[in-house]
């Protein structure tokens, strides 16, 4: 299979331009009301009008019509790898998110502590949400009793709530994938056995299990959290590197896990960001401090997605506000190539994330005419960019900044 | 692999319809300041203005986001051939160019000449631009000197100043085309040997390094022009023909070798052009001559790329001016389908070719109500056949013309 990232992959080249894309998580949104304006077209934002006044506008579907992405698809599409063919599992997801690297061969695997009755019946998938503080007890609990099952090294981490995330270090011989969920996803009924789907995941398979007896063995004392359930198995994904796709130094400013996790496994260097949560200042300060050392800059707000998440059309609106203030600091920069995009819809009305295109905008020299006033869904209709998906910005923000070369002669 | 090539070759069917495709060279452009107009929107071109609102207009992307497109590329999307599957080497498109017609199993190569120094240190990768006619008289040594090499036969042509073209002749075995170049495209370093990529191009690697020696041997004698690099080998590309994919007889009409020869390459007639340079004189004549005879008339204009290439936006604007003059003589043929397109931008900004979609206008009797007033960039924003890739423009025009049976019951 073949697709534009290969292309670009062969005409790419290192030049003195910068780009920064600033990725608002969720921004895209919906009205309340039939006709009425969404969180965006709501918001009071003077800087970013004025940037719109001057910049390419257009919509962008990160995964396809009708595809609501997570926040891997929707992050890989925007970093040019596309999403249906670049497949993140969740466990890697995971892992890379709390700084875990992994190594050729390795399974990582997403894990929920749960609540298990009599006959190991399932009553709760998520053991009453236990407090981090809680669920990083258990963790190490489970270290000291399941260091290795049949000489593979074993990892536990603390994700967050009843999340955790196990790493099975390969020894020679790479472990498979590619087996069925321990999770069955209703309670009333109890774990089940993981198994293999192919040859290469039969010692995986073993392994898991092995794994959930001796979890359940070692957490007989505990009330709430005395199970544990198994869904997403992945091994290392294998892309070409922003680096070798692009010709480009590419750092991360984010402060979530997630985030930063997707930023690595593509190989951008992950910036420190001092500050807590969402951290605009820190963010802001690690930009400005770090930008004579990259070509190109991923710059993530998150709490355009929270509030939106939670249902809060107002915070919404007041993130993107907050986001607007802060926006002619990320300008004096001065980058040769400034994007503003989201990663997915989150509308308020829906409560999480959305299959609506979001809207995209580019600032560069070397743009037509646009009749986009504001950096708003229905404004960006009348871009010049169109309606596009996701694996188009980076070769568009390539092309601005005058890093490809022609294709063929 | 399947594209739309694959399916419009299914459902073609010879009619009387007849279609003229008229390229304009690099005509997409950009503004040279922020929200000013284009070269076309600048240009007072009433006799596009006049069809462009009996027209349907959109963009085109003729390779996909960001990528700039080259002349090969352009036109063969242009002519349904999806650019990222259909590929020619430059050597080939050199060759067919200049009217040299290449046999399945030879290989073509480009050539330019150089000036060596003290221990063939390259001086000049140009042999300071010699005159066509300088050019001539070389390839006439030259030719002389390297009639054939371990038996198989050599062609060599001049291309214009500094470039040739080599032609080896199969004779029997098929002459593999994948090696590495002589050209190290800098200066200061000596050429370099040709190596074979794969055992099929082992003997044409020694024939390129033999030609090599022995044409700087013949060249002894000169001052500038005393050594030759090689820079794109290629095989015969095997396309399905025009005929074949479209039931169309189809002539091309251009003056220029590159554009001549990507026509002969899928199959059309190269008609012949009375005059110099773009002679867009003899170009309508040999359209109306031809009119009767041909279902297809690709018919290109230059000026509109080269003086975008030369960053002269006036002057490009007064070539968009002088196509609209011609215009009337075209439409008075009454070809069931006109369209009216780029195979990229050239902004007399960038003085080279973009990647901005180029403006798409097709007349027909069968198009729906439009919007857009003018052959130009921002109207064709509004037009109705949106922004698309360039290999939707042949389907389309055969669609228009009643050309395409329905595709399943």
């Amino acid at each position: 299979m073949s697709d534009l990232l290969d292309t670009v992959r062969g005409l790419a080249k290192k030049t003195d331009s910068k780009i920064l894309m600033v990725v608002l998580d969720g921004v895209g949104g919906l009205p309340l009301t039939l006709n009425g304006e969404t969180e965006l077209a709501s918001a009071k934002t003077p800087n970013l009008d004025a940037l719109a006044q001057e910049s390419q506008l257009g919509l962008v579907e990160l995964v396809g019509a009708g595809i609501t992405p997570g926040s891997g698809p929707g992050h890989l599409s925007l970093f040019g790898y596309d999403p249906l063919r670049y497949v993140v599992g969740r466990g890697a997801l995971s892992a890379v998110g709390i700084g875990v690297k992994l190594n050729s061969g390795d399974v990582a695997v997403r894990g929920n502590f749960a609540t298990l009755g009599a006959g190991r019946v399932i009553d709760d998938r998520r053991a009453g949400r236990p407090s981090d503080e809680k669920n990083a007890e258990i963790v190490t609990l489970l270290k000291g009793a399941i260091p290795e099952i049949d000489g593979v090294p074993v990892e536990i981490y603390t994700e967050s709530e009843h999340r955790f995330v196990v790493v099975f270090r390969a020894q020679g011989e790479p472990l498979g994938a590619n087996l069925s969920d321990v999770d069955p996803q209703v309670t009333g009924v109890p774990p089940m056995q993981a198994q293999a789907q192919d040859p290469a995941s039969e010692k995986t398979a073993g392994l898991v299990n092995a794994f959930v007896a001796r979890a359940e063995e070692a957490l007989k004392g505990e009330e709430q959290v005395n199970g544990v359930l198994f869904r997403g198995y992945s091994d290392v994904p294998h892309f070409p590197s922003f680096e070798d796709a692009y010709q480009l130094g590419a750092a991360c400013i984010a402060s979530y896990p997630m985030y930063k996790g997707l930023a690595s496994l593509v190989g951008m260097d992950v910036l420190e960001v001092e500050g807590h949560e969402d951290a605009l200042d820190g963010k802001v300060k690690a930009l400005t401090e770090n930008w004579a050392k990259y070509d190109f800059f991923y710059f993530h707000v998150k709490k355009t997605d929270s509030t939106g998440e939670d249902g809060d059309f107002a915070e919404k609106v007041h993130k993107i506000e907050i986001f607007d203030e802060l926006l002619p600091q990320l300008l004096a920069l001065k980058p040769d190539v400034i994007a503003i995009v989201g990663d997915h819809s989150t509308p308020s009305k829906l409560l999480s994330h959305s299959w609506h295109p979001v809207p995209l905008l580019i600032r560069s020299e070397h743009g037509r005419k646009d009749h986009a006033a504001r950096y708003t869904e229905e404004e960006a209709q009348k871009g010049s960019l169109g309606l596009r998906r996701g694996p188009d910005v980076m070769p568009l923000l390539m092309a601005n900044a005058l890093k490809l070369n022609k294709y063929g002669a």
